[in-house]
């Protein structure tokens, strides 16, 4: 991998945000797109950014994948809801020695993924990013923005830091995006859900916000408990140690946050498809095969799945 | 008790429903008001029911406890999110050998009433009740209305079927209003708080009625195991067992109901405070005691604490 290409498969709140600055930057990006396809082919991708508006005017827009180039290094970026067609939009992309990128959130992707391309073409990024489509190709960049990258190895092994994790990295660092390393993928998930399953779960059914979660005694009780839940499924199921300071710090983060309304909450008010299954229906399934019993997340689930079908996903 | 005077302790939509049926049928009736006291004075009461309209031009009405009679039957009808005033409402009112009924929902409030006017003077009526307050003085009845009378003793302890409980239970039967017998009141609270914990606090935090609280798989499912947990309680607490056909019986009865908005949902529309503790708060304090787990109703009382403080409660 020299001159490394890049796919983005969904380009949109965070597919746009990478993928743009990734070609700001002079790498070779090619966007997939469904409904923006023509107007970004004919107008290009606008960002509004905390750190510095700009606009592509010209970028590689295509409307199926099956007309793209193969690519070393396909991001995927669409919705978790939209993975029933990860066959289809993956397969005809990949380059033999390319690798998927999973920058989705949840529990299980790239194992599904493995098992479309191979366990030796998948790596992840977890993001932490707050973006927002707000029309046709354009994107808005309010805060955060960094990735942690981790490769994948089947059978939940960790990888340590791996040379096409820095050569990935660079590129993202090149293009202006903050880069770590984490050195065991199935932790850095299940810590990842540390702080998704309370705040994005607790944010939807409440209709709140971190700092209303947190300001009542009762959300914030809540909220670690169902922390707890999550190191005591992340150990049973993955073997995986998520300590009391680890859940003390989220925490502490959330606390000093400004007040925030994560991603889930966004797309439960827009009427958009929650991720449901990726982020607590997953997690759920892995502590119940290991016997681990989480009371919270499973009544969390519930609530949401509800939610969910009632806006007619 | 020969002819028995009653006392209405909160002349809304319960109180107001039962208290104006005692009256209409004769019975001597003093109702207690707040808000409504003046147009109650000058205007009286009106019933729009299922079961026939009614107004009571002429009642008692009272501003203040110490201004009533001492009556036989004390009828506690407040939200008891309003017991804080029991001291100063009840003492004036129950006669040296009169009863305090109370026909409020939730758990240990006969405890609370005995505390005041001692352990003798105590029974309760559980209220399957669908009816609104829908101007001054002005009662709305849905539907239902059946009381089950059930008398108390301390520590506990099922008393059978009482002289009192047949007097006070003919004297609602001659206005009309079903009744039936519980021999042993901690098991009938118990039973009752099998459906409104459930149905009560899904409703809330769902905003949605129990039909579709039933007819989503994974809600519905979550009713059954919140049912569970109480029935655990019951038995670990009060010892009091209440088996699985009972739990089938009230998922089955909600199932074949009409499309349902409980009370506290009611309530929580409407922006008043709801009965959390007497509900959910007093049923987990007694799960705890006895060591006995109850994650989803701590769950759910949690939410709900959350969503009445948002509401300035």
């Amino acid at each position: 991998m020299a001159e490394r290409s890049y796919a983005i498969i969904g380009t949109g709140a965070l597919g746009g945000f990478y993928g743009a600055r990734l070609a700001k930057a002079g790498l070779d990006v090619h966007f997939l797109l469904h409904s923006d396809y023509r107007h970004v082919r004919d107008h290009g991708l606008a960002v509004d950014s905390v750190e510095g508006d700009f606009t592509l005017p010209d970028v590689h827009a295509y409307g199926h994948a099956a007309d793209m180039p193969r690519c070393d290094v396909v991001c995927l970026c669409l919705k978790t809801t939209a993975n029933g067609l990860l066959g289809k939009l993956l397969t005809p992309v990949v380059a033999d020695d390319g690798v998927v990128l999973v920058l989705q959130n949840g529990l299980g992707i790239e194992e599904q993924v493995a098992g479309i391309v191979g366990p030796g073409r998948v790596m992840a990024g977890l993001c932490f990013l707050c973006s927002n489509k707000v029309g046709p190709g354009h994107i808005c960049h309010l805060d955060y923005g960094y990735v942690t990258l981790a490769d994948y190895a089947a059978k939940g092994r960790a990888c340590g830091v791996t040379e096409r994790m820095r050569a990935v990295g660079g590129d993202f660092e090149a293009a202006g995006i903050p880069v770590r390393y984490a050195e065991d993928l199935p932790l850095a998930r299940w810590q990842k859900l540390i702080w998704n399953v309370p705040f994005n779960g607790l944010s939807v059914v409440l209709r709140t916000s971190t700092d209303r979660i947190m300001a009542n005694e009762h959300t914030r009780r809540l909220a670690e408990e169902l922390m707890r839940e999550i190191a005591a499924a992340a150990n049973a199921s993955a073997g995986r140690i998520i300590d009391d300071g680890f859940l003390r710090g989220q925490l502490r983060d959330t606390e000093k946050m400004a007040p925030y309304r994560p991603s889930m909450l966004l797309d439960c008010e827009a009427g958009r498809p929650m991720e449901v299954e990726a982020i607590f229906g997953a997690p759920l399934r892995a502590a119940r095969q290991a016997h681990c019993p989480t009371p919270r997340l499973e009544t969390l689930y519930q609530l949401l799945k509800h939610i969910d079908s009632g806006r007619g996903a």
